[in-house]
């Protein structure tokens, strides 16, 4: 099975989601945008989807998979689509619909990290919106972060199949997301992760975990793997951040 | 096929969303919060899901369905998996992808019109944030509707199979959530759509296509759709809008 994956190329971003659920399925993929043009990459071939020259399922924007004639756009479903089909989601069919669940909800956290630097909209600059920006980075790292750490600490903790994952009794998208995540939140707010981490042991345990997990260490040790930067969702930004 | 739906009470909201195509599917549900607690109703129903009381598949946040023993949230997921057992959904294997990647999207525009009235957050009451407000909704006004509805007309002009509907050869949840948003932006900014409704004349013929549509038609004369409200996700602030 041969993907096209595409994403904003300088960016780990959303299109990270679904990468890591490709990498630690070993899928063969294309990451396109990131290609020369001279082998069909770049924004040019990223664009031409999403202008609708490429056919009439014109995606609203960036993430989106190309899998033969089927196209699937959006963090989240994309992580989801490909979970479902190599393994990397749960077999029952009640936790297989909650993961779908987790990671959508996980999409609305990295939304919120979005909105953290950019509280006014993704017209205006951050340095346009550097005081609204601290406001909304007050009551993110108080209220939302531990809220959202908290509900899967508690699905962690109570999962009765097999407590080291989010749902099921295996490694699914569900916990590369949060995973992710993770690394994210504690890349942009050092001061608040640190502080608060040890509240949470399951979710530690199991970002250790997938470090670890062969397809992903690999994937994480190679030059694919993108740093997290200011230019992508998750961003350091020392006035943001506070104990 | 018997349905347990939870979402607020008091406001149309998110949980419109799937409501709109249990109606439309003439499925058999209950709308828990909105029964009396003494027939197993009421806000306790509901908290009692997301405190993990009635098992561990706790969701995040309202809305969420249950069916059997499988939990369902995130609106737009609940939407696709009501769409896709109730043929509301398009066939093609293709179609039927896209069409959830539409429903996802129309999610992500209906929490920038939350925005719109927080954009510090949900934390701070509207009037503890309406310089901000402001300066969101002009961005959203005047950049972000037209970003919006234009991909959507798009959709439904270039629908190679009926360019009735966004996607496919049918009636689908996708095009449920496109006319339940189309009438909240009505509500909460009729001046800028009064501006610009006449640049989507598919999207209207759309709407005016699934408000004719029977059991819609019927849902929408009784008693159980609520109106748009200031509490809700629409709102009409005048403040926030202009031509």
């Amino acid at each position: 099975m041969n993907y096209d994956l595409y994403y904003w190329p300088m960016i780990p971003g959303r299109g990270e989601y679904p990468r890591l659920v490709l990498e630690a399925a070993e899928a063969h993929y294309r990451d396109v945008a990131r290609l020369p043009e001279s082998e069909g990459g770049g924004m040019k071939a990223m664009k031409a989807f999403l202008s609708g020259e490429r056919g009439h399922l014109a995606p609203f924007a960036p993430p989106f998979l190309v899998d033969g004639d089927i196209i699937v756009s959006q963090a989240a479903e994309i992580a989801a689509y490909v979970g479902e089909k190599h393994g990397l989601a749960p077999l029952m069919e009640a936790d297989r619909q909650f993961a779908r669940s987790i990671a959508f909800t996980t999409a609305d956290l990295v939304k919120e990290v979005h909105d953290v630097h950019h509280p006014l909209g993704s017209g205006l600059y951050y340095e346009d919106q550097k005081p609204e920006a601290k406001r909304y980075a007050e009551g993110f790292r108080n209220e939302r972060i531990p809220k959202f750490l908290g509900w899967y600490e508690r699905l962690l903790t109570s999962n009765p199949e097999e407590p080291d994952f989010l749902v099921g009794d295996r490694l699914t998208y569900a916990d590369l997301g949060l995973f992710q995540t993770w690394l994210g939140l504690e890349y942009a707010f050092p001061k608040r992760m640190g502080n608060i981490a040890g509240d949470y042991p399951k979710i530690r345990a199991l970002v250790e975990q997938v470090s670890r997990h062969g397809p992903v260490a690999a994937y994480l040790a190679s030059d694919r793997r993108m740093a997290f930067n200011e230019d992508g969702i998750f961003r350091h930004y020392r006035e943001l951040d506070a104990e």
